[in-house]
């Protein structure tokens, strides 16, 4: 999560790449929506369905254009369709993975990318005890095959699945490919070029904000008892 | 990432979810200043480190004091020391796994929960084939345990890796057991009472928002080409 401004697809305003990260959620809550027949919906309702309020939902798609009429609501077809062709959505990406360990693996058999439109192509990894394995319908190709491997098969999102003292090194090799945009998974803030964007799938960091909640109930429960 | 305030621990300002999301954060940056002996950084120096304006990391701590001088920056060892304070990371907390599938496996046998506090002491499946298997040294338990475990072994946080279909069922009885922290790994919101947090570890909602940039680069290549 950076504070690093985007130049909109519209040339226009500068989204803030928090309002981008939460563009998904309102994607998924209104497929949903769309799912249940509901046509129209008001900034309010949405925000119950996101746990956002009416004023920040409005400011994020402010963003990106106008989507509805003070009052009326959005129609939830029309913002989907909108949403999904700006966040790119509405193609195939491909997809692939370096790291083939127990983690690499479970992200191999995930079975919640492609329904999505993502598709992972090619797997790749630096122990050959690993290259030539099957997985997941994938064949373990050898690292010196990585830049070959993505102009081939198109690849344009790279998901990282090695241990923490490898990350630069895999990622500095994505970027030598022309990867763009790569999904890390090691709790490790990887450098990179301005044009290169990375999502860091950490699990320690999401603890690591709840137990926030968890010490202020226990403070304030705390209080309550002192009293 | 939701909208919804929280009472800080000194009781005063309600600070947004985002800004409690983003001091893990702080905490990893100033963690290894730290071990590299800087004593003092100033907030541009950290804004460096993780991609943030300056004003948006004064504005960020000044939910929780005031922690530097106008032009002097911050100490290192006590911002950090206080940020840790505020999170909860001076202490070890529990957590039960619910769901010893592949990623489940690989969520108990990831090595970079414990030496940031958090130890995995139980795990529990559904499914009678997984129970009283050893798995990364802990046994699988049945559901019907759920609650004894995490009154004897003192859970306070849940992690999640069952298939979306049953991932509201395993939160409610979380919550019934009165754990008021989740790590959710599935693709799914779930409904909880407001006394309770879920942090959602999600790759299709990575992916779904990184492609934004991914578009947006293609769009301004392809208005470059056609001048």
């Amino acid at each position: 999560m950076t504070a690093r401004p985007a130049q909109s697809p519209n040339g226009a305003a500068e989204v803030p790449e928090v309002v981008v990260s939460r563009l998904p959620q309102y994607v998924r809550a209104l497929t949903r929506l769309s799912q249940q027949g509901t046509t129209v919906v008001s900034s309010q309702q949405l925000g119950e369905l996101i746990q956002m309020t009416p004023a920040q939902i409005r400011k994020d798609l402010s963003y990106f254009g106008r989507f509805g009429k003070q009052g009326r609501g959005y129609s939830v077809k029309y913002l989907l369709g909108e949403l999904r062709r700006i966040l790119g959505l509405d193609r195939e990406w491909r997809v692939g993975l370096v790291g083939v360990g127990r983690l690499g693996r479970a992200i191999l058999s995930y079975p919640g990318f492609s329904p999505e439109g993502f598709r992972i192509v090619a797997a790749f990894d630096a122990d050959p005890r690993q290259v030539g394995q099957m997985v997941g319908g994938i064949m373990v190709q050898p690292m010196h095959r990585l830049r070959e491997g993505v102009q081939e098969l198109g690849i344009r999102i790279g998901i990282v699945a090695v241990p923490a003292s490898q990350v630069q090194e895999v990622i500095d090799r994505l970027v030598q490919c022309d990867v763009r945009a790569i999904v890390n998974y090691a709790p490790v803030n990887a450098q990179v070029p301005a044009h290169v964007r990375v999502r860091n799938i950490d699990p320690v960091l999401a603890l690591q904000s709840i137990t926030f909640y968890l010490t202020t109930l226990e403070n304030a429960e705390k209080r309550g008892a002192a009293r």
